[in-house]
Order: structure tokens, then C-alpha cells, then sequence
């Protein structure tokens, strides 16, 4: 991909006439879009039947968006097997926990394990990347579409052989497996791997193990297709490869990207959750570290389905979010969909174009992303984002814990999102990155949500520590072993000895009355908590009278070569918890030395980028309430050149400004 | 049927002793019973083994009622198989949508497609008409029992042929059906009809266009059953046939009542629901037109089963319903049920008599609707309802629509009697009409909740908007096409041309924050909207400030021919919403001159029926707080031939009034 | 089992590595436990291999407790089948009534009516017996493990034949089935017992009868399950055998019991439930009339697993509980668990010591307990429980009937618990007696909740009443024969004429606006109810104005014998329906003489017992907010020996006193 800001759009020309779709490529032009994605659920079109592959159609297409200006993302159509592939195959099918095997008609029906989908996925994939890969304005591969969005681990025999292997491969013996997941507990033990079951109907839970494990094996599988997808392509195309992911699937997006070129997400967070929506931004830009991401989906105004719709987007916001999204370190910025569909389960979902050829209610925005974006791309494309000094870990390993073990009906996106916001109230620019990304460079670490820390994960996280960082560690993180069990040397493992503190209990502290003080609040304590007697460490938050472990400690502070382990052993809840967490933030951000930060007020964001020989500053006011931040010196408009003096800086309504310093 | 009003119970005598039975009918004698419904349910007393068929016990039965001088209406046991037809044959059983076989002990456990079913089915109701048709006080036949209501669309393998035999029917070819349904996406493309799955369980959404007709399928299918049965019916007897509905069922009652020679419904509103039992008679005099229709069962008191029970009605309650029902049309007002059943699964459920023979709560309440209904009868019978001027369109096939694509759980009853609401709280006379319905007469259409409109009801509604009519169409009326798509020309079709309007936008508008002022009242706007740019019309309501679409109008006229036709595109919500609405009504009520209205009080109605040379007014108050109406000019009460003044009438709690002008 | 006080844990050793289980076993004598409770998921580790039975483990484990002063309660392992068992045998699993069938990996997995089943079980309960009966320590014995607690009646095959056989046992002859069950009713008629459905899915609700008897069958069949296992370990061991069951579990508690030696239960109520806590003390205490109760399982501090956690107990209601359980006749207080586990499901459960070795939070809690129980030892083993004057029937056929029929969502447990705690507010010792419990002893009784009521039943009731008692029946008692379905000769069967009432209705108060008036309390009705004219009885309770039925009686009385017969026909709600019940027992109670009452405030407990000579009251403290109560004489605290005065005792939060008169 060249030095310029992608805006574009999904579309899906097998779908219409030729007159429409002449029209759509004109009205694109007026748009301003310059990037069509096409192609992924149209494989009966590609080859209505079994073996009768025809590309040429698409051929065209890419050739009619090369002439009018535009680029193309060119997918593969793999959700969507056709119907030679499945009338009469359940046994090729996708099969949910209740065991109910899946039909045709809707999308990701197939199951993705099964031999002959791989090896049907295979040739239609290699066929599409010998026709398409050597055309003019393919920009860019998608692999499929939003795997594992409406499925999740499939129940069907053939995953069944195949989990079999997998476990094989993972412990050699079972008598590994038996003792890593304990399996002597309600006469679980198996004598061979045949014996393991999948996590199928039961009369209660199953084993915390198998449940995890099963997840882990899913994601790994699914992983494994992309990989097998990505190779195929890379024989005929150099043009990089993506998916569009999304925290709320259940994939390991880490795993995912590894052996892929650049990540992309889709969003349809509403107006009203713009921690959801800036989380993946702060996320996906780690993905692939130093490699543009792109939002490969997100609605002009409204997402909709025949079952539900949401609200759409006030006047303004898309423009912020695209700004946002373009400063935070996006590429591209694409619409779900171009022209509304027709037919189909989607039709009423927000769309660019209407499904008779007008501008939507979403259009006017479309224009004002286009406008900002032509504003903006000559400062984004000379600058880099900053990578930021506060790091927050994201583990979908983390949210496949969870999964097992909701505690009461957590939820890992929720957690984390929370936390997030959190970070973004206090001003610091923050990454959200990985759990196996490299953490040079950070000063402050937050790792709450992890049940199980890795050896190589605390190594990372020590090493910051010794630079002189501060590590924060919690809530929830540490209680459980790589197989998803208890620890059997102390409450958290190594971080016990890390952390210079001994982990007395850990219990539910919702409903137990216990308050936790700290930095000067006091605030309920809540979620499975962990509770310290510090050894070689300091109390700086303790239980006050009431709940059940009044005196101790649930945040120590423990100093590590030049810089400190932080432990966080509980959530404070409601208004106060926040401000206690705001001050736990804050203060630890100035222990370590961040600067990367300002005084942006809530719901207006700063995103900081560098170029060769200056920074530059874009603030974007994302809740539609305006707001303002303390310009630490003057600087320039680099559109107006006009000068930007020092201080406070006034940003209305979704509005947004460029300084150049 | 005759020239009086019935008043009647359904009876099971199969399940009790002879004793009990005459102990029955001599109590019937008693309450006024003049009708008893019997036999649906009793096809394994009729034929216990298979192919033994013994109908004596009935014939018996009829006799003693006839004696008595209750009449009789038979029905046909077809919502029961016996064991013999059940037992050991899943294949003949009805298949939910999870795909879960039904077993014996309930009842609709059947699939009524079966061959083996049709052929079972159509000789034992060969021999009870031949049996039971020339038996003296028979005097109507009533098949099977609330078609579809626990359960819906069969997904067995008998209606999968089926369904491919009447797509081939609808389409002629797949290249048609592809077309219409837009298969394309998603690669759902089929080569033959035998690969067109049932709406089955699917990872995410089916095709709406599959989801649609295979409700639009299953509804012709039970219609035919219906037809099937009358035509057995009536070579052995000219008793009128009906079948006991309800709005609530999966069934298309337009089509269903077509073959039928009466209509009938059961009602289980609660006393707090006053339009939900109001619409159904509004409607179902309406099914075939000039013809009475039946009230065939509601409860004397309550309706209740093993897992739940209503709110008894107040006193004065169930006379009320039953007056409110003759007046408006009813020739029968029936309960559910006669004597309480000792077994079973409704044994709690409310009744004339206990199962130990005594008089229940709700006998007292039976009286008083005797004592009623022979005060009116000589009015009722000398005359007809007045066809009101004002229809409110009904349709099944809409709520298939609805039942597909749910926006936010919308229900199309809801809607409808929502609507309905207004106005009767307006005073106006109205008629709930079906999709099909001729509009001659009337002066004002309203057409809500309807998102395919035909050219057929277009047509009827453009003349009546031609003779000087008004036409209001919305909300949520007109976007999708027949086939469930959307349309490709105009937002709304046709109907964007005939309004004088461009649809520029449809969208959600809830949470948008819109305001809509017309009628001199400002009210927030809801639900799926469309808002309209006027070409050839006026603005009549318009989007205030707020909103994504300030200035835009949601309310539209045009004048056509003497007439006009109104969009109305959003739903106006809230108290100010219903004022809003309810000045539309009154507004368009009085442009076309609808003058068969009254200024009586919310929860009183007024049911006017004309005779040869008299006009007459039933005055019902339904919400027992009473009311009042003015009447135009003095009448007389026919009862007691006193004169009533002209001016304000009272009416006392649940009291009602007859005026003959 | 001996005159002392166990205070248990469930240990499970098979989990261990031996070093850890020595470690255990020196902690469990500091922290005072001298009973574990061993074996029940063990079957994998004592039979890994079908057929190779090795037992030496458990022997060994056995002796060091022992050794350790530690006696041991033996489970058999028999809810968790190995994998040898259940792997490629879908046949022998649990089938749910959506016919899911069930895999391996959690427990209660295979169905117990198996004859495979049967017979493995059979077999390593009797190598359990022999191998483990001898040994010294050996105090008890626990049959498997909560029996049907996560799941219910099982829809086998297997169980579909034993169903039939057992129908035919029942019933004779398939006509008497047909009677009995009223199958006419919609044509569920049977011809043989073979075509008696399971009570699977349906499209509407199965009859009444074949539903409770469904229940009746399974858990007869559980019951006979436990009487063979049983009898296998009389054979070889004089140690008694129990159960831990709840009235929770799809179980007849009352038939379970009858061939056990004694009674136990496991309860996890929160502290914020306390009568959810007691009701079982004084339920549990009259399975086994005269023979002390375990609780077989408690919490130290909360439950919990993978998918949810309870709140932890405050520090001292642990205490309060085990003081209050050994009072009111417990022989054991057992935890459930002792370590943590390290793996499965169950992780997060709380324990006594944690995976690592370590105390939990709840540790002091058991140390406290511990002393506690030193204290009282010796008064308790010295006396017994006083027999209340108060009985309150407990059945669990009538909760297999409101299973059945839940009228809205009535819970049989909650409906029981909350008339027991009017019971406990009103300061009355009070027995909670099984339904076939003797009733010699009591003065007053209490029968709601009980749909049936058998005439072995009424028999005892009356005896009681002829003595001078008071019999309180209903409300929501009585209306259903035993076949589950609805008298014919009155509405309440043998009881209007034994309580000298017609019950003239029979109908849902709820939403009537009934209030009634009764002790000079007014108070609105709630419920199904049942409405009186008093024929040979006065009415005590009047429906006020409002509601169907102004003047009619809910309350009756009528004298028999030398005590009286009390109708409630209906349920008082809110606060003023609290009161009205407050006045109604106390009423009741002073007319039958009931002596043994204090009058303790809420929140706090009386439990008295008898010595030979003397009276000892144990009061406790169960609300946290401390209480008192009028000693009606001098007495001595036994521990210290001192005079303790007549008059007011006050008790501080969670503290407990005893007092020996």
C-alpha cells in the first residue's frame, strides 16, 4: 500500500446490473471513495458449480474501479460455500454446542476444519489470487469475512479427530493431560485421547480445561486456515493480506495477524460508546507494530439486521471517528456497505447509497470524512503515530478464560473496555497491546483481566520494570495456570514472589461490605479479589473497617530494579472506585516519567504522531459535548499555516484540529 | 343460522358420565345456553382403533341437545390424532424450527401436511358429516381447533417436498426464484427447488424473501386443509362452516375464512385490554362481509392453564363484552368452557360450571349476559351494523412481513391494536378490514404497519381516495416488495410517486433524538421511519430541530382526484405522540366528511346498526369507569319504549344502553 | 455414631499427592475436624479399568485418619461413571427433556436406571463394603452424591420401559390409566402401556397426570437405587448410611430416606437467608424421628464454580450456624471442601484450606466453630431436641405437583419458606414434618402448599384435632386429587365436608382487587384461592368489598373433637398480609395451647432441649443485628456455671447463650 489515506467502501457488484453498478463507480468518484472491497460471499458466483470456476466477471469489475480511480481489496469468498458444497453434506457442516447441525442459508454454515471445505477453500482461493493477483489496483487481500462472528467452536466430528490430534500434540500423553487438567475430579480420566470429549451437552460444567482448551484448539485451527489462505495468495500477488477481526469474535486475534501483512477491524460501536470504538483503534494499530491498520468495516450512520437496528450516528460523528481513526493510525477507513442491499437478512443495515440509488441519510457524513481526510493526509502521511508510554495488555487467550469461567456473566470485552476508558479520561496517550507484543518502550504496564501470566509475558514485563517502569498487575490476573486451574504454590503464582507480597485469600468481594482506601478515596470493593499481606512490599491501598479481611492490603507497591510492581488486588466500584482508579493512574503515570499525555478534557481525545523533525497533535472531540486541552506550546495549523498560540485550546462539537509544533 | 343471537359453551361430554350430562344440559337450560360446540377434540372416542369408526355416542348427544332445544355446532377432531395414528410414526408428527419431533399428548402434534394425515383426516370427517349432517338442530360445523396456535411452520420432511412443489408453483423456474429472492448473496444461489432449505437453524439470519413465504407456504397449506374439509362437509350438509381463529395464530385468517361460510374467533383479552377484544370484532365482521360473525369462545371469567392464569373479569364485565360483541355484529357469543375439565392440562381454566357441578365465579356473570341478550335480540336481529366509514386495514401476510424482519421485537398485534386505540378513542365508527377487502364506502383509509403494498389494494385505495376519500399510509408501510426485498426504484415503490413525495431517507429514528410537529403538537418520533422531500404534495408535519433530518416532513398530503392521500412516516410516541395521532385522525376524519362518529368518552362505545327504517345505537361502557355520549337527536329506548332525550347520555359502569332513533 | 458432635469435611485425597495429604491431616486436627467425608467421585481411581478393582488407597487414607483421630464417612462413587462406562455408549447416559443426551465430563451423566448401570454400581459398592466396612473410623456411610440435583426425570429409553412397567404396576390395566388420567381429554387415549409417552417435547402442556407421575416414577426409581445400594453395604458394614439430599433435588426426600439409617443435607444458603437455612435444621430432624441429622455440606464462606459465586458470610454467622444446627438436633456440621480444588469446575469454591496449603478466608470462621462446639458438646450430647407443639407439613409430591402446575412461576420451596419464617417470626418452635409423619405430639398444623391431600393424611390431621389441636389447611391445599386432576364431588374434596364449608369458588385472586378482612387486619388476597360458605363453621376471615366475591369467607373455622378445623382459602400479601398470618398463628397457637414459644425477636432463634432432669434453651443470634428474649425463669449458663436471671437476655450479633433451666 502507497503513502496516502484509504476511504472506502464494501460492495458487492455481483448483486446488481450493469447499469447500477456504472452508476455506483460514478457516484463513488463524487464521494471520494478510493478503495472498493469486494468479493467475499460471492463464491457461487465464482463458481456456481462445483468446478466450473469463472473469475472474469470480477476481472472486469477491478478494471472498471482501476479506470474511474479506485483500488481494490480483494477477498475471499469462503464464508459463504455454496450449495453444491452443502445440500446433502451435514457432515461438512458447522455444529453448535447443542449439537444442532447447521443448513444452508445463512453464512458461516460450514464447518471450517473439514478436509474438503479446506481443500475447496484452497482452489477457489487459488484461482482468485492467479486471476485477480496480477490486476492494477488490487491494493490488498481480505482473507474471508469476520471469521467465527455468528459461530464459535464446532462440535462436528470432524473437529472431534481433529481436537483429538491437536491434544495429542499438545501433552504426547494422556497421562499429561490427566494431570494438567486434573481429570482424577469426577472420574473424568481418560485412557486414550479418542476418550476426550468436546464440551457437548452436560448435566452441569465441564472441566475448566477442557473448556479453555477447546476454545484455545478453535482458535488455533482457525488460524491455521488463514495461514493456509495467506500462502496460497502469496504465490501469485505481493499485495498485503488482512482479516477483518474484531475483539467481539472468538479468535485469537494475536495468533490471527501473526502471518498476515496488516490488520483490520470491524466496529459498530454507536455514538454513545466511544471507548468501544477507540479501543480497537489503540489495539489494532499493535497488531502488526509499525504497519498501518484499517478499519475495514464500520456503518455510515446505523448498523441493521431484520432482527434489531441501532441508533444511528448524530450529524458529525462519522467525521470525528474517521479522524480519529486516521490519526490513531488507520490507513483506511471503509464503509459497511456501499448500496444497500436488496435482498437478504441485511437489507435494512445503513449504507452509503441506497438500494435505489439515492444518498443515505449517512451520505452528507460520507462527504465530510472525505473532506477532513483530504485536509488531513498530507500531515498523516509525513508523521508516524507516537507509540505511546502506557501500555494496556489485551488477551483473547484471556477472554477464552473468561469464557470458562464468567464468575457472574463477566465479560472480557466489557472488563476491558472499562478499564480502558479509564486510561482515556486521564488524558495519556495509551497502546492496547497483545499480551506477546514486545513491551520496549513502555513506561507504565497495565495487565488487569489476565488469569494466566506467562513466564515470557512476566520476563517482558520485568524487564520495563527494571527500566524503571511501573507495572500494575490486576484485577483478576494471576489466579490460574496455563491448563486454566488453581495454582498449587501460592494464591498467584509466581507474582506472590514478584510482587513482594503474599496473596492471604482471594473471594468475592461483591456483597461483603469491604471498602477499600486509597490515594486519599475511599471506594467498594468488588469482582473475585485478591488480598495481600505485604512481605517485601508496601500497602498503599487497604481494606477499611468492614467486609470480611479488614487491615490489608489490596494495592501494594513493591520497588523492582528502577522501577516498581504494582498490585491490584480488587476493583473499586461506582463513582468513587473510578476516581480511585483515576488517582491510582495518574499517580503511577507520574511515577514513571510519562509526558506522552495532556489535559484533554472527557470525550475529546489527543492523538500524538511524529514525523521526521516535528510532532503534530490531532484532537478530536468524540462525544459531541466539545471540550478543550492545554496546548504545551504554540505551533501551526499545518492546512492553514496559520499559528496556533500556546494553551488552552477550544474544540467544539465532534469537531476536530491539526497542530504542528 | 337463524334470525337470533346465540349464546353458547363449548362441551366435551365424551368425558363425563350420562348422569353428569344430563345434569348439563338441564343447567344450560337454566344459564340460556342455546348452543353447545362439541366434538373437537374426541377422535379417539369416535374411532379408537383405526378404521373403527362409531359416531353413536354423538349422534345420541345431538339428540338430547335438540330435545332440549340446544342446537348444536359440530366440529371436526382433527387437532388430535389418536395414539394409533401417533404412536411408533415420527415421521407423521410435527418438526419445530429447532427441529425438536412432537410427541402424543398434547394436541397440533401433528404435521397436518402428512398425506397420511389428509387421508385419516378427510374420512373421519366424511363420517361424521354423513352421521351428524342430517341430525335436526345442527346448525353449523366448526373444523379442527385454532389452527397453528402452539405451533407454526412445520419443518419436516413431508413439508419440505412440499415447500419445493409450491415454490415451483410460485416461480415456475429457480432462475425466478433466484431473482426474486436475490440469492446472490451469500452465495445462497440454488440449482434446482430440492436444494431450497426449510428455515431451519442457521449460524445467523435466513434470506427474509425464504423466511417470508415459508410462512406465506405454511398458511396456504392449512387454508387448503380447511378448504379440504368444508368440501367433505358439504356433501352431506348445508350447515354453514366455520373455524374458531384468532389474530394471534399462525394462520392468514383472509385466506383461511375465503372457502368458509362464517367466521368465528376466540378471545382470552383481559378485562384491561378493552381494544385488544374490540379489534377482533371490528375485524372479523369484516372477514365475510354481510355475513355475522361468532364469537366461538371466551372465557365466563378467566382463562388459565397449568402454567399460568389470567385476571378474572370484574362483575359486569363478561355482559358488557357480550352486549358490545352482538351489537357490533356477533350472532354467537360462546364460552370456554362449559363444564371445567377434571383432567388434563386446563383444568384450571375458567368455566360455567365446576367439575363438580356447581355454578363457578363466572356464572353469575353468564346470567346477566342471557338476561342481556334477550332484551336486545329483537333489535339486534331487526337490524344490521352500519359498514362504517372509516377502515382500518388488517393483515396476516404483514404480519408474516413483521414476523421475519422484527426491527426491535416489534410485534404486529401490538401495532395494530395500538393504532386501533386511537381510534376508538377518537369516536369514530370504524372497520378493520382484511388486506383484500373492498373499500367502497368507506371515506377514510388507514394503513399502518403494511410493508408490501399490493397494486390490487393500491388500485381499491386510489379509487376511494378518487371519490373524495382520504388515504393515510404509514407508518412502516410500503418499503419492502412482495418478495420481501427492497425496493430498487423508490424508497416506498409506487407509493412515493402516487403521495407526491421522494422518500429521501428511511431509518431508524428511535434514540435519534427527533422531534416531529404537526397538528399544532410537538412529539418524538419512533420507530422505522421515512421522511420525505414533497414534490407534488405539502408538508404537513415536519421534523423540528433535532434529529439527523431537520426540516424534512413526516407527514405529507396530496390531493387526488376529490381526495388526498397522506404519508404518514414516522410513529409518533408518547403521550404527545397519541395527541399528535389522534388530532391526524380527527383532522382527515373531517375532511372527508366521516360523520358515523360520536363524542363518546374513552372506554364507552357506541355500535350503530341500521334496520329497514330506523337507525339504532348500542352505548356500552367497557372500562367500567363509566362515560357518557351525546346523542344527536331523541330516541327511544326499545325495550321499554320510553323516550331518551336528545343531549348528554350516562352510562353507568359496564351499563349499556340501547337508542332507537 | 457415638455421643459427640462431628464437625466434617469433604475430603478428596485421590486428588492429592500424598505429601500434601499429610499436611491436610495435620491441619484438619489443629482446626478440630474429626470426621472426613471421602470417595463419592472416586470411581475412576478405585475402578480405572472396568472390572480392576483396587481399593488399597482408600484403605490406606482411611487408617491415617484414623490414625489421626479423624473418623470417616464413606461415599460410594457412583455419580461420576468413568470413561470406560460412558465412552461409545450413548444408551447408558442421562437424556434432558429436550432429549438432549449427555457426554461425559461433568457428573450425574449416565442414567441411573441403567441396568448396566445397576449393575457396575452394584458391583464396586459391594467392593467398597467389603474392603472398607471393617475398618476402624469407619463411622458412616454416604450413598453417591445429591442425587438428581442437576438433573431430573431422565427420557430414555431405558426409562421409558421401566416407565411402562412401572404404569402397569400402578394402575393394573392400561383402562384404569385411561380413568384415572382422564385421557379422552384431547384424544391422549392409550390402548397399552407401551404407547405412554415420556413427557417430551410437546407442542402445548402434557396432562397433569402424566407429568407428576413422570416425576413420582423417577423418583421412586432413584429411591430404590439408593435401598440397593444399601442393602450391598448392610451386608458388610453395621456403620449407619445416608444421603446428602436437599429440598432442592428432583427427590422425595421423605421416600429416600425411609430405608436410609439416617437423614443429611446439604445446604448453601447465604446469610442473608436465614429461614432458607433453618427450615432444613427443622425439616431434616424428623426424617428419621429421634435420630440426629447431618449437614453433610456447607459452606465455610461461600459457593461457587466457573459460572457464578455467592456472597461470602460475614465473620460469625458460620458459628451462629453450626451452633444453631447443633441445637436444633445436628450430629454433624460438615463443610464441603476441605483443600480448594486445584482443577474442574469448581475451583472457585470456597474451602477450609486453599490449593496452596494455605487458610482461607473462612478458616478462622472454622476455628471459631470448633470452639463453639467444645463449649456445647457436653449439653448436647446430655439432651435432645423438645418435640415442637407446631407442625408444618413438608411434601415433596406436592412439589412434584407445582412442578407440574406453578400456576405463575410458584415455586414450592419459596411458597414453604416463606410460611416457615411467619412460623419462626412468631418465636414458636416448630417441627417441619414429612407428609407421612406421625402427628402424635403436636397441637397445631399447618397444611398449605399441598394439592393433594390423602386420606392417611387427613386421618392423622384429625386425630390431632380431636385431641384439642388446631388444623390450618391450605391455602393452595387440597384441590387436586392424587392423580393429579380435579375432584367431582366438591371443590376441596373430603375436606369442605370435613371443614364444614361449601368451597363455592375456587379461582385467581391476584388482580381481583379482593381484600380480605380477618383478626383486624386488611390485607389484599393473593393466589389461587378458595372461597367459603360456612355451613357447619363460622367465618373467621371475610372477603371485604372488592374483588368477585365481597363477603364470602376465606377464613373458616369448625370445631371437631375437642379442637377446631381452620380453612385459609387464600394467601395475604404485602406487609398487612404478614400481619394478618402473624395474627392468624399466634391466634391459632394460643387456642391450641402451645406452650413451647418465646417471645425471641426476629432475626434470633430459640432451640430448646431436654436432659433427663432439665431444660436447656440454645439462643442464637442469626441476622448479624442481635436480639433478645424473655427467659421465663432463672437457669445457669452450663458452661461457667453461673446464675443466669429470668427476664431479658439480650444477644449480641451472631452470638449465641445457652441457658440450662
Amino acid at each position: 500500500m502507497g503513502k496516502k489515506l484509504y476511504h472506502g467502501a464494501a460492495w458487492y457488484p455481483e448483486l446488481w446490473e450493469e447499469n447500477v453498478l456504472k452508476q455506483d463507480i460514478a457516484f463513488m468518484q463524487q464521494a471520494g471513495i478510493n478503495v472498493a472491497r469486494i468479493g467475499e460471499f460471492a463464491w457461487s458466483n465464482m463458481e456456481p458449480h462445483e468446478g466450473q470456476i469463472d473469475l472474469s466477471f470480477f476481472v472486469k469489475i477491478i478494471g472498471w474501479l482501476h479506470e474511474a480511480g479506485i483500488d481494490t481489496v480483494m477477498c475471499t469468498p469462503t464464508p459463504t460455500p455454496p450449495i453444491w458444497f452443502t445440500h446433502g453434506h451435514p457432515e461438512r457442516m458447522y455444529v453448535n454446542e447443542q449439537l444442532q447441525v447447521m443448513g444452508h442459508g445463512s453464512r458461516q454454515h460450514a464447518c471450517t476444519n473439514h478436509p474438503y471445505f479446506r481443500e475447496k477453500a484452497a482452489i477457489i482461493t487459488e484461482h482468485i489470487a492467479r486471476a485477480i493477483g496480477p490486476l492494477p489496483g488490487v491494493i490488498g487481500w481480505q482473507l474471508d469475512n469476520e471469521f467465527k462472528a455468528h459461530v464459535a467452536e464446532c462440535m462436528c466430528d470432524t473437529c472431534l479427530t481433529q481436537w483429538h490430534e491437536w491434544l495429542q500434540e499438545r501433552y504426547g500423553t494422556i497421562e499429561q493431560l490427566n494431570d494438567a487438567w486434573g481429570t482424577q475430579i469426577w472420574s473424568e480420566y481418560y485412557h486414550c485421547f479418542e476418550q476426550v470429549p468436546q464440551p457437548g451437552p452436560a448435566p452441569f460444567l465441564h472441566n475448566s480445561s477442557l473448556k479453555t482448551n477447546y476454545q484455545l484448539f478453535s482458535m488455533e485451527k482457525i488460524a491455521q486456515f488463514a495461514d493456509e489462505q495467506a500462502n496460497i495468495i502469496r504465490k501469485y500477488s505481493d499485495a498485503p493480506i488482512t482479516h477483518n477481526s474484531s475483539v467481539a469474535f472468538s479468535v485469537d486475534n494475536e495468533r490471527l495477524f501473526r502471518n498476515l501483512d496488516f490488520a483490520s477491524f470491524d466496529t459498530y460501536a454507536t455514538f454513545d460508546n466511544v471507548p468501544g470504538y477507540l479501543i480497537n483503534n489503540d489495539l489494532w494499530r499493535n497488531f502488526k507494530r509499525g504497519r498501518d491498520y484499517w478499519i475495514m468495516e464500520t456503518s455510515p450512520s446505523y448498523a441493521a439486521s431484520l432482527e434489531s437496528y441501532a441508533k444511528p450516528h448524530p450529524n458529525g460523528y462519522l467525521k470525528a471517528e474517521a479522524v480519529a481513526a486516521y490519526a490513531l493510525g488507520a490507513e483506511g477507513f471503509c464503509y459497511w456497505l456501499w448500496r444497500q442491499q436488496r435482498a437478504g437478512c441485511e437489507q435494512p443495515h445503513g449504507s452509503v447509497i441506497s438500494a435505489w440509488g439515492k444518498p443515505t441519510v449517512g451520505y452528507n457524513s460520507v462527504l465530510e470524512v472525505e473532506q477532513a481526510r483530504l485536509a488531513i493526509e498530507p500531515t498523516i502521511v509525513s508523521t508516524r503515530p507516537v507509540q505511546a508510554e502506557v501500555a494496556l495488555t489485551y488477551s483473547d487467550r484471556a477472554k477464552a478464560f473468561l469464557r470458562t469461567e464468567p464468575h457472574q456473566k463477566l465479560n472480557h470485552r466489557g472488563l476491558m473496555t472499562d478499564f480502558y476508558a479509564q486510561l482515556l479520561d486521564s488524558g495519556l496517550h495509551r497502546d492496547v497491546v497483545p499480551e506477546g507484543a514486545p513491551l520496549d518502550g513502555y513506561k507504565l504496564l497495565f495487565t488487569p483481566f489476565l488469569p494466566y501470566v506467562s513466564a515470557e509475558y512476566t520476563e517482558q514485563a520485568l524487564q520495563l520494570v527494571e527500566r524503571g517502569g511501573v507495572w500494575v498487575i490486576g484485577p483478576l490476573t494471576g489466579g490460574r495456570t496455563v491448563e486454566h486451574t488453581v495454582h498449587t504454590d501460592s494464591a498467584l503464582g509466581a507474582l506472590d514472589r514478584l510482587a513482594g507480597v503474599e496473596t492471604l485469600y482471594t473471594f468475592p468481594m461483591d456483597g461483603s461490605g469491604s471498602v477499600g482506601s486509597a490515594f486519599g478515596v475511599d471506594a467498594p470493593l468488588s469482582l473475585w479479589s485478591a488480598v495481600f499481606a505485604p512481605q517485601d512490599a508496601s500497602a498503599v491501598g487497604v481494606v477499611a473497617e468492614g467486609g470480611l479481611t479488614p487491615g490489608l492490603a489490596f494495592i501494594t507497591e513493591k520497588q523492582h530494579g528502577k522501577g516498581k510492581i504494582v498490585m491490584l488486588g480488587s476493583m473499586p466500584a461506582g463513582e468513587e472506585g473510578q476516581l480511585l482508579l483515576n488517582r491510582l493512574i495518574v499517580r503511577y503515570a507520574e511515577e514513571a516519567d510519562v509526558t506522552i499525555r495532556s489535559d484533554v478534557t472527557k470525550g475529546t481525545i489527543v492523538a500524538p504522531r511524529r514525523g521526521d523533525d516535528h510532532e503534530v497533535w490531532v484532537v478530536v472531540n468524540m462525544d459531541g459535548a466539545g471540550g478543550s486541552v492545554t496546548l504545551p506550546r504554540a505551533g501551526i495549523d499545518p492546512t492553514t499555516q496559520e499559528p496556533v498560540p500556546a494553551g488552552k485550546l477550544e474544540i467544539g462539537r465532534y469537531e476536530h484540529k491539526v497542530i504542528r509544533f
